[in-house]
């Protein structure tokens, strides 16, 4: 199970587009071993020169919304362009859902079984930081393995939106309509984290009730002010079952590269999430060295749970685990 | 300037709501030379067992949305309540606009001369996790002494809505209505955070704008999901100015009082902020003590100028200034 190869065999591979190097690849950079970390991070680093030629698509919804068919048709519509496709994703969810995004591969076996792409669910179980931290790793790679598209999908739970719109170039809302159901799932400031915004499920009888949706969202935007980027978020609506406007999106996708590559924005964007995975990346390692070390450990549920009842004042609780942490 | 008592003495005259005394523990408790942090956190944790019962509205809207004028009229209100009130303001810009927030005397006078009242700006220039330490413990400074309602300002810059959201009771957003300003004030997700919208300046020719305003907020909130509380966010009309209005404001507080202490939402809302507390202020203490290490410091900026450019990876970055940091 923990076979591993060469560092120069690993970054050969990529670089060659071998899909099977590339899914170990990947499982490397997963890994939580000493040593395995630290053959990832000498990887990453080689392949860091080839990567970065490609669009980063994040893709959220909530459970329902119809990810896997949206992924399987936006996928094939995506390879039809002559480019490579890599899906991963990411879920912050317990080993009890492993895999549970993409897990259904009925709905993407058409995908699946293209040789133009790459299909990775997501590690699940570990820290939000450690998988964000993964994720983007695993973006580099299918980068530097040839890929010129990628989607990161993710559920509509906890933080994992925030982490994947700070990752990706594009990130597309996937919503419903009917029955009341644009009222219902909006999560409390997803909307404005979008790019885009699909109404999925357009088809039959639902058509109706997805113009007004789309109505609605268009008037909601509406209230919030324009994004630094001066993109002007499209609310569109498709149906990933038949196909009709799932080409939409990608057109959308176009122009906002264009339109952003044009004002700068997108390699500003680029440059930031690159020094926000740094910060990220240095309060995640705080933060571990802090709960792990073993006399903070020792103290630290106590002085919560008298911060909790009111009876030590926080500061004066952070103060003193601080004073064990370095050790004062 | 830097006069200062012992901690008895603080600790009496604060019991005693001796003003003069009070106003000193502020300042003491927003000093940061080390021997005030030390007697401010011994002070903070003698008067805990005297805080707590107040009720702490937060405050937040662009400028010229007329917080001023509010706080006055508002204030004054509260006050016919026997109450008593203290003003906090949180303000995470520079020395430049040192107490901008509340520097406008003129527009307070009422409320600045009734003996039980106590206004205070807030410390200008400060990291704004500092600050919202600070503000926290003036607040609970300010319940010691004996205030019953904490008012806490903040101008819609950055992060200080999130802060002060973070350590209140219950959270206005004041806004205008008229011209299309309805569409441009609305800072992203700060609609979202609000436990009441008063569309402010609804007075003469305003008043049928104010009302269509009002209207469309209801419609955008009826998008979000219900929050955890249960409660049905408000959206009211009213005037600073002629006062038409504002006893709405004091009656949607009085209603979340009842209801969330019925339904336990008071007191874990305040323990979960306690929790929280304790996690910002660690947090804030690990990159304090990150970004002061003195090897830390000479390798920081070149770091992350190779971050910014792509030439290293985020993740190798943060392990070597870690291992700086770490000693290792």
């Amino acid at each position: 199970m923990n076979k591993r190869l060469s560092l120069d065999t690993y970054r050969e591979g990529v670089l060659e587009g071998n899909r099977v190097i590339l899914g170990q690849a990947i499982t490397l950079i997963e890994s939580s071993l000493g040593t395995d970390i630290e053959i990832a991070a000498q990887l990453v680093q080689a392949l860091l020169p080839h990567s970065g030629n490609s669009i980063r698509i994040g893709i959220t919804g909530v459970p329902g919304v119809g990810k896997s068919s949206f992924v399987e048709t936006f996928g094939n519509l995506v390879l039809e362009q002559e480019k490579r496709l890599a899906v991963l994703a990411v879920d912050p969810s317990s080993q009890a859902t492993k895999g549970s995004i993409l897990g259904d591969k009925t709905r993407m076996g058409k995908l699946a079984s293209n040789k133009r792409a790459f299909i990775r669910p997501s590690p699940a179980g570990a820290h939000l930081g450690g998988i964000s931290s993964k994720t983007r790793e695993a973006m580099l790679i299918c980068e530097a393995a040839g890929f010129d598209v990628i989607l990161v999908e993710t559920v509509g739970v906890g933080q994992s939106e925030t982490a994947v719109r700070g990752m990706v170039d594009f990130f597309l809302l996937l919503m419903l309509a009917g029955a009341g159901d644009e009222l219902q799932g909006v999560k409390k400031g997803i909307m404005e984290m979008a790019d885009a915004i699909l109404i999925n499920k357009a088809d039959g009888e639902n058509i109706t009730a997805a113009l007004q949706a789309k109505s609605i969202y268009q008037n909601a935007l509406h209230l919030f002010q324009p994004s630094e980027n001066n993109w002007k978020i499209p609310v569109l609506t498709g149906s990933a079952l038949t196909g009709e406007g799932i080409q939409g999106v990608w057109d959308s996708v176009i122009d906002y590269e264009k339109q952003t590559k044009m004002n700068g924005y997108w390699e500003q964007n680029r440059a930031n999430q690159r020094l926000n995975w740094l910060n990220d990346q240095v309060d995640f390692l705080l933060r571990k060295a802090f709960q792990t070390h073993p006399i903070v450990q020792k103290n630290l549920l106590d002085q919560r749970e008298k911060v909790r009842n009111g009876i030590v004042n926080p500061m004066i609780a952070a103060a003193e685990l601080m004073s064990l942490f370095l050790g004062k």
